[in-house]
């Protein structure tokens, strides 16, 4: 049997329900939401609020209709920071960030003038807070947090960065790619005013899902106008959310399934997940660090991290290694540089990658046994 | 058995291997594309590359990097709209399009000053490219024309401004909303070189999916940045295609729909697909235009049409036919102003809007004859 450790680029496999709501919905609603009238396409809009619903309550936010649904979180960030950032202001963000921050944020810098401060990370991807007091100028109109780090796993103190942000007056936006779904969020405990997630890794939804929730008062431009189904006449996007940022088909049949996806979570509970993943985290890192050959990056402290553990073998490129693992053992991993180029750089790995490990729901300790067996003979042999 | 007679919305029922296809995927590939390089993930982007090069055969497209998958035609517009048009351009569009084209320039005019050009359309939606002549300033660069309207289904002269536009040295945007799939297009002869299309209509893939092809030498800055699974070390995207317009994960169990989807339709082949429907059009007007009380909109000529079929009741308003003709006859149609208030102003509707009918490929003469006896006794009982 194949072992599946790349759940930091997707997870997978997803619960049965999952197959089975998407499936379902296909073949027998199928229709279009937010513009039929009849009672099918009314059965597609109550998939919807339902799949909104369950995600208010996961992350305990209280207006349903201020989260919004986008193709996946890459759309979410670019949504929110282009929606918010206006000519000459700045921006707090980290060294830790993901090309899906990094990348808009360089656009932006090019074509508004932003201003971007970079808090530098320890070099386990630790931040920390205080450097964001000392970073905000009146010219700050936004702070941008990776939630935890899909290179090293390593959680960022959101609690306390939005404490900060809330005494301030600044949006914080949080980066929720490698959390929702396997760590508690609660944007109200948190501070967070824009929350941007992907439905197909921690959430265990399909791909082309995602969303941004956006807190009342939040005043962002849409990234794409058309049509919505409703206040047709009008010739800008409606101001009503969640219309105002779900231009044209949503992906109905998508949403069906994290749907599904995010009951099955609420079932089985965030901290269970979370506990389950954390106990199988630090057995992956008490096995691995047992070996000689093997460098670990992140934090090995358990609670600042999830279930995303890169490492390096002795000096055998990362491609190879992933090569090697694929090839004899059947081990999905993923190598390189994860999109994130500034987190290697912090790490100092950015010329080499990383192996990187994605813990996800489903694996078992005999993955983490199968894949330290197999990294054993790979050292052994020296790559060969 | 009720009736579904809203394909301009979304097609349904899609082909069976449409659903197979998409189940398989999430069951048995299931991860990510263009990020691991082990061979779960080749699948992947194989599955991926073999829909791309579907759509270049059925749109004779001879560069298959140059089609770049979106969310929806929604954001397929919206990104050549915002990609190529700078401050001070005048774009030139018609009185016919949806809100997907309208909304995103009416921001353009706002933001960034460009000029609009409107050619007026007939009554029946008809456009005449001379006025395209007469519209073209030195400040043009960019035609943007909806192939078939959404309302009354009337079929632009894509090629005849194809040969403006490629005389002029301007780029021609073809929103396919309505005809992609259901509608032969050849981008080489009728000198299409933006095509804008969606994957869950006329091309019965799944919701979630669409495209954007870009001609050869067409500069158009992105939507959206992030990852792109490649070039990760760049702080902007990746020049080369389709990854410069590919940010994020995309949506692969869609995409594998879609591929089968458009290789059921290379099976069947567009021509034939298109005669059926337009057998079924002509029988659906013939019908209807032998009822008293029933006003229809668009072209009577079945040449210059797709099977969208705008008509109104008497004085009844369309939101209370589509009522009942769901209640009492299990019959799914759109009725409003269907996100394109311009093409209601066009033909005189936009204070009522009308009742649509959208023809898919697995529609029957039984399904129009239902629909023809609905209205009969909806006028006979004059709508109550």
């Amino acid at each position: 049997m194949p072992v599946y450790l790349d759940n930091a680029a997707t997870s997978f496999p997803k619960p049965e329900v999952v197959y089975r709501a998407v499936d379902e919905f296909m073949r027998t609603v199928g229709v279009n939401a937010g513009r039929g009238a009849y009672k099918q396409a009314l059965e597609a809009d109550r998939i919807i609020y339902e799949t909104r619903r369950s995600l208010a309550r996961l992350f305990n936010i209280k207006d349903v209709s201020r989260i919004v649904f986008t193709f996946n979180v890459t759309e979410s960030l670019n949504l929110a920071m282009k929606g918010i950032l206006k000519p000459g202001d700045h921006v707090i963000t980290s060294s830790m960030e993901h090309n899906a921050v990094w990348r808009p944020l360089k656009v932006l810098e090019k074509e508004l003038g932003i201003g971007i401060t970079v808090v530098q990370c320890d070099s386990e991807g630790n931040f920390n807070p205080q450097q964001v007091k000392d970073a905000l100028t009146e010219k700050t109109k936004l702070i941008v947090l990776i939630h935890a780090s899909n290179v090293t796993g390593t959680v960022m103190p959101i609690a306390e960065v939005g404490s900060i942000a809330r005494e301030n007056n600044i949006p914080l936006l949080v980066d929720a790619a490698q959390t929702a779904g396997l760590y508690p969020i609660d944007v109200e405990a948190m501070n967070i005013d824009l929350l941007a997630f992907t439905g197909h890794k921690g959430l265990m939804g399909p791909m082309g899902t995602g969303g941004l929730y956006i807190r009342e008062g939040i005043l962002i431009n849409p990234l794409k106008e058309g049509g919505t189904g409703g206040d047709s006449i009008l010739e800008h996007q409606p101001d009503s959310l969640p219309d105002r940022y779900e231009a044209g088909t949503p992906n109905v049949s998508g949403i069906a399934g994290l749907g599904a996806a995010v009951k099955f979570i609420l079932n089985e509970g965030v901290e269970k997940i979370h506990n389950k993943e954390a106990a199988l985290t630090v057995y992956a890192l008490r096995k691995l660090s047992e070996l000689d050959g093997i460098t670990l990056y992140g934090p090995r402290d358990n609670k600042s991290r999830v279930g995303v553990i890169s490492l390096n073998i002795m000096d055998i490129p990362s491609p190879k290694i992933g090569h090697i693992l694929d090839e004899k053992y059947g081990i999905m991993v993923r190598t390189g540089l994860h999109c994130a180029p500034c987190a290697h750089r912090t790490i100092g790995t950015v010329d080499r990658g990383t192996v990187r490990l994605g813990l996800g729901f489903f694996n078992t300790q005999e993955d983490i046994d199968l894949f330290v067996e197999a990294v054993q003979e790979i050292i052994k042999k020296g790559g060969c």
